[in-house]
């Protein structure tokens, strides 16, 4: 049986929700204040979950210092203290919805790992409202 | 892959575990304090968890605030700051257990959600004790 | 300068808010929904703060074990998985609010603390609804 | 001896810090990513203090619904999925740190009190931050 | 449908990671500051979750106080202020991680268990670090 | 009016409780299982209060970043993942209590503050034992 192994980590970021092929008045009716144009902002935990086998010799799945680099490299250095929309490649033209935020995490760190182990990404926007990728 | 949505809300309410065919000294063996016949209550913290394909145009499963607004229908303005046993239809005649609570308001809101999405309930009855259906 | 050392204990209750010299009109305008006459019910935070001088010898304010065996015999015990009302004798004429309960819990420990100790209580009702007593 | 009572609520901002006196290097240096001028955000968490004598007819210290309509109309619903710079007037020529943002949370409250109900905030910027005032 | 319960329990232990069969090089390149000789130490959060049908008699899929003691009998009472390494059996010849350490936790409480019911472990190093067995 | 601002850092730790003037009995009486020869451990939580005046050019009584690396420097450097027994000079012959570890940390921090700056410390041992120095 296979064991999953888990790192929380944190960043602090501004966003709005958008979509640019509608107008104004049906961004509001379906974003409400969310689609706030003057941006506004989030504490985001974000748990990473990696599936694997257990070393043997090292008794881990994988190095949680190897797996703390990887995230701070591919995620938090790239989205702490940031605003989404206007600073991250990947949110350009994509909105930033915590369904968005969490596949694009996955896709970043999935790209490093040894396929040999499997990716769960699960996002907090608020203690309330979370997400997973994939389900 | 689908992607999970979860929504977090909270309920106050009193209850006792009881089962009406049996005697009291059985009830008191099984149930102990939980069966004190005038009631006990908790905070108890309910997470909705709904699967689904992501909407392009808007980056969600479900949107949010359609999501909160059933819960509160369904299951928060009708069973907070009540006695489940007395004042809440479905537990005049099923015992008010985490188990069967988790059942009851996975059925509340799976009858008001899309058929493509997938549900599933979390209930706190205390940190330390919850339950998940379907498992 | 003076330590303070701080146990965390808890119990779950029901309760109903109710003065008994007013009317239910006025009952239900004051106290709303706590004032269901079936009760609801909450699981309760307690936190109990104990200041005094470090003991040379011990290191401690209080001996913890003690501390928590008071908590049990005069709180937890008496209130947990109890109606505050009907089964717990000193809310038979006083109204269990949050500033209630706390006040009672700190005459019930303090009277068993040594009088060169200061006593404080912190009473989470909810996670959002909390009191201390004395302030 | 009086009795405080606690409510906590939240909101969800961007902000930056920024001293506009400054030249643009001494800002990036004292305020570091705080100061992205694309702002970033925070799932800011309000706890508000009340200290006062119980009212014996009630056994409130406050009327915990008064206390949370005053917060949401004072403070939340102006502040939250806002841009604080941008869109709260108080912000305008004042710098958004924690400790000015609850400075300015306790005067818009303290307004509003009762002279004998004694005001305290607290604001958590995140789990690790947070800031009181008074102190 | 099946439906899951769960219950938290905790332990306070000293640990070290370390490999015999390596050099101590080794054992301070791959396990860094884990390997100090004198140990450390962590409050291990222990989840324990059990799936099952729902008895329609008692409304339990297990009954809580069964399983409650079921855990204390098998593990904390075994593991909590204890060196895992000198003063647990099974840990002599096995490393302590957190993959290790709950498998070791399901293989002990699985013994117990009916068969019909499936048991999964979540094992918390620290807020941040964490594990679950079997994925 | 001051302000005060908090900082939370953690650090994990072996100890053992062991008054070295007082026979095996006394210590195991008074200590119970916190005297463990072979030590147990503990993921301890440490909060910081510095308060001050808010200074108008910044609008910070102090800069975080500041104290997050005094607090490294002086405390979660020198303490994570050692023995406080064996490893740490403060505690070779000062029993490493919540009490006296709370002490200890005020006496490194309170060195290199401004002594217009006030200084309280919060530890938390677990979640439901901790301290508070001064009180």
């Amino acid at each position: 049986m296979k064991t999953a192994v888990y790192r929380k980590a944190r960043f602090n970021a501004a966003h709005r929700l958008y979509n640019p092929s509608w107008s104004d008045e049906k961004n509001d009716e379906v974003f409400g204040n969310c689609n706030n144009p003057n941006y506004h902002g989030h504490n985001y935990d974000l748990v990473v979950k990696v599936t694997g086998e257990v070393d043997p010799e090292t008794g881990y799945v994988i190095d949680m210092k190897v797996l703390k680099a990887l995230i701070a490299e591919q995620i938090t250095d790239r989205f702490d203290h940031k605003n989404l929309n206007l600073d991250v490649e990947e949110f350009q033209s994509l909105n930033p919805t915590a369904e968005n935020i969490a596949r694009i995490c996955w896709e970043k760190l999935n790209n490093h790992l040894d396929p040999s182990l499997e990716l769960q990404i699960r996002l907090y926007e608020t203690e309330r409202n979370f997400v997973e990728y994939p389900a």
